[in-house]
């Protein structure tokens, strides 16, 4: 397979998203035109992305949307289901365990972490919080590669202590609005997330009369 | 000023937050290389994008942490305060409203909107919750121009309807795993942030050994 760009792997995680919303529908098959106006993208866009890892559908007929969207999923996920976990059990961390949209695509969160000895114990979602002290032996136990960071601001130094130590941990998903480093020779995965920089291109796409991303 | 990627205005969002940071930090002047490694891109891919903007810094010297993020800033948002308003009063909608990322840079969060009786009235972070029948009203004595969708799968029929009709709101940050359509003329600006997609992306990265984005 060859080396893919990040952009089409961004779009081709849409694409799985509106397959899955087409099937829930009963939809059975899917022109690339249609998935382009689902993805705020173009028909040659979506053909050119699918094309980086094989063929599917045949010329005028459209994709069959239980296919492609297996076939997808196997090329993003790489197995069935992950745990993750969530660190910060504040307002945010707690709603992203509540977050349907995780659970419905076979990414679990099995646990949260957190110092505040007040959370400690309680049950957010479908997980329980865990003392932050505990973080290695949890994340080993419960088989978790993921982690998603939804802690304050100031104390993302110390977390980053934690991950460049907890070997099971290969991806992140950052939400501290921190770029953050790892001091380790692992290959750790990192996805910042910065919701502020969102508005920002918001605010520029309004200013310029421009749609969409 | 040119029509400038997508991709660069994205990655120059990441250069103001990198720049704001290192001005709180006392840090006076940047290297193109340092603010590539804060960002995770290359130098020269960070001067290639701010040349989109006009001539910054002289060579050798490196960038003026102030100078550069004030410009920067000019040129994303074009106002200097954006009043926003949150849909849907759930977990995710005041987590949202208590995010401090947002108020840091200037988008204030002035109101919610929810349909529940119980939550009405409720204040979340700095902002009151308000009913949603009033949302026409509301959006337009506070001169509310972005909307962030935070309401569930289910009522984003509804909340379609209602934006496509609320002449007030240009931008629209949606959190909603679906990719909303409005029935108007009017140009909006529309940002999906779906947080499922980020998973599949990082079990992508994960997989194949691929440390960033």
């Amino acid at each position: 397979m060859k080396n893919v760009p990040l952009a089409t792997v961004e779009r081709v995680a849409k694409y799985l998203r509106c397959l899955n919303r087409l099937r829930e529908k009963g939809i059975k098959v899917v022109s690339s035109k249609e998935l382009a106006e689902h993805t705020r993208t173009s028909p040659e866009q979506v053909r050119k992305d699918l094309s980086y890892f094989g063929r599917f559908g045949k010329t005028g007929t459209g994709y069959d949307t239980q296919k492609l969207s297996r076939k997808l999923e196997r090329i993003l996920k790489a197995q069935r289901k992950w745990n993750v976990c969530i660190i910060g059990a504040g307002s945010l961390g707690s709603a992203l365990a509540r977050y349907q949209g995780f659970k419905d695509t076979g990414y679990n969160v099995v646990a949260l972490f957190d110092s505040d000895p007040e959370k400690i114990g309680e049950k957010m979602g479908q997980a329980e919080v865990y003392d932050i002290e505990n973080f290695k032996d949890v994340v080993k136990k419960k088989d978790i590669k993921m982690a998603i960071l939804a802690v304050p601001k100031e104390s993302i130094e110390e977390i980053e202590e934690l991950l460049s130590k907890a070997n099971n941990i290969r991806g992140i998903l950052n939400f501290v609005p921190v770029t953050i480093k790892l001091k380790t020779r692992r290959k750790v995965a990192i996805i910042d997330v910065d919701l502020a920089q969102k508005l920002y291109i918001l605010s520029y796409l309004i200013k310029r009369g421009r749609e969409m991303t």
